[in-house]
């Protein structure tokens, strides 16, 4: 099942679907929690680790979340390093879980909605992922999934406190919401330093797709509480779902503005990164992704009308990623090599002549023939 | 005639033709000559400026030069000024020459290879100019026109110092021997600068299409010779095309070290610069030279086999032009709208689907009723 996870581009979440879709690129609820009796992983015994990992196996192959597909349970050890990149560029590991140690574990639903990291800071961190602004409907997933296993496992827990986690920032209701957003527009006119700097005092944060800082590759911005403790979680849902809605609407009417104002400038913007993303022969991730954002500003404003769709754009994002598109080719190439790749398959995709055509991974012989994979 | 002159972007010398056509854009001879007991231009009397041109119109007509064009003769002031903005930007005449001012004349050839202004800084500065690295040819049909002149004309010489002119810097042979150079991969390297700096030493200087300084819009030197006295015509000639041919092969050499040596930074270069030109909403004068540059080096290098031919290029680099576009459009037209016109012509001219187009100016009826001419 993972090989699937591995050679798509495209997941279920990462869709254009759901409210709001063309700025809000996805919404995740992540809840830490610890088994009680075992030590935290940052100072666990190797027995305590394994315990964790077959404890949260067994539940899960116990729990029946109602309506939800089978989840796949994965030792992080038996996937290759390359594999375990693309995980990361999905979001669905953290950079903590890529790297080498015994005893970590993932757990994956097909359509990539549900993944729960095991033994990373905390024994588990379970997320869902839904597309647009849903963390209404994340939250209720995450919940009954939270509640099946609960059922099964003893979660650490005081009545005072909460959920008990590895880092105190967690503790209480051990949720962290949060949304990717993309804004072009409020980068464009250089306001979205303003706008999220001013998150810290309403209790959430804003980092970039790498990292904290302000302005941020592709002009993506991921939204997150900072506390844990003293709200509920619908508490912490409804406000950051408001402060997205806030954000969005700036964000809506700075591209009107942008369009009535000065259209050209727009339309100029989205041109050449269109054009270079068709004819540039070097092409590293991070310009790949700032003249995709570009683009995709043109296709929701209207500019690229019938040329691309937001899904295409989605997938784009992802086989931009260097390890994603090693996996693609079916060999592992250095950064050089990996720009030059990047811009033959980006012109290839950006050719005109036609309507652009949805991205299709095809695993290659020579990619089958790498990873040891049988050709389906 | 004049009106074709203004409204083509091509001429007869603009052609990629002659020897080193791919670097040399063009060669021209230009000689400086005054009429004895006549006051120069800088302090003439009126009439004296009418004399002057109105000798010259008459030698003009008189003279026959074996198996040339006939010559048109022009009053600048009967050419409205955006036409004689066009006359500069194909360097048919000078800056000085294009401003208001009584008794400036023009002679001109419908090939557009002869050129003679009345009543400049010197009475009469004719030129000839040839496509390629064609000096020679150049000189010879100069000569012949000037010796022609000379058997109906009395012009001021010296014994000693030769002809006379208004600056010293031309008194001796009057000439001034220049070639247009496309030296993108010397710029790209920054070695130009170090190239042209010594060209001080042997008595030549190299300045952009737009003015001295090193770094030249659209990649285009222009080299001449600085000394008119003490060395015979033939000696500057020949000089000059050494000169030129070493230059051709240092930038002939550089672009093979370029291909050889990372082919993909070149490839990029052009890349972006042809998907810029077909997709940009806003494109400044300098910068379609810049780009337009990058073209023609991947033309010249065989990287954009099929789709251009120098000959386009050459037309658009006229095109690009403020005044000309203007004429095209058949409306004045300030910068910012300038700019995106002429975004929208490259964006058409650059357009997948088929070979690119060789341009043909048409005179469009709004064109016709601006200047007032009868439509063709």
């Amino acid at each position: 099942m993972i090989k699937k996870v591995i050679t798509r581009a495209q997941s279920n979440w990462t869709k254009a679907e759901g409210p709001h879709h063309h700025i809000v690129i996805s919404s995740r609820i992540r809840l830490a929690r610890n088994l009680m009796k075992l030590g935290m992983p940052v100072f666990q015994k190797e027995s305590d680790g394994f315990s964790v990992l077959q404890k949260v196996k067994n539940a899960v192959e116990t729990i029946s979340c109602e309506g939800k597909e089978k989840l796949y349970f994965y030792q992080l050890q038996e996937i290759p390093h390359l594999e375990r990149q693309i995980l990361l560029e999905k979001h669905l590991i953290s950079p903590e879980h890529c790297e080498e140690g015994v005893n970590k574990g993932l757990i994956i639903s097909e359509d990539e909605v549900i993944s729960i990291m095991i033994n990373e800071e905390d024994h588990l961190r379970m997320q869902a992922f839904f597309p647009g602004l849903q963390l209404d409907k994340a939250w209720e997933l995450a919940n009954q999934l939270d509640d099946a296993l609960e059922n099964e496992l003893e979660f650490a827990f005081d009545s005072k406190k909460g959920y008990l986690t590895a880092c105190p920032t967690n503790v209480g209701t051990g949720l962290r919401a949060s949304v990717m957003l993309h804004l072009p527009a409020l980068s464009l006119t250089k306001q979205v330093g303003r706008v999220l700097s001013s998150l810290g005092q309403l209790g959430f944060t804003a980092r970039g797709l790498y990292g904290e800082g302000t302005e941020a590759t592709g002009n993506l911005y991921q939204l997150s509480n900072q506390i844990t403790l003293g709200q509920t979680e619908m508490d912490i849902i409804q406000n950051l779902t408001t402060l997205a809605l806030q954000i969005v609407e700036k964000e809506e009417s700075t591209r009107n503005w942008l369009l009535k104002e000065n259209p050209l400038r727009i339309k100029d913007r989205v041109g050449r990164a269109y054009g270079i993303l068709q004819n540039a022969a070097i092409l590293t991730s991070q310009e790949a992704l700032n003249y995709l954002s570009d683009v995709r500003m043109g296709v929701d404003m209207g500019l690229l009308k019938g040329l691309l769709e937001q899904d295409n754009l989605s997938e784009l994002m992802v086989l931009a990623q260097p390890a994603f598109i090693q996996k693609y080719m079916g060999k592992i190439m250095d950064a050089q090599e990996r720009d030059e790749v990047r811009a033959r398959l980006f012109n290839k995709k950006f050719q005109k002549g036609g309507k652009y055509n949805v991205f299709q991974i095809h695993t290659t012989r020579a990619a089958c023939s790498f990873f040891g994979w049988r050709r389906s």
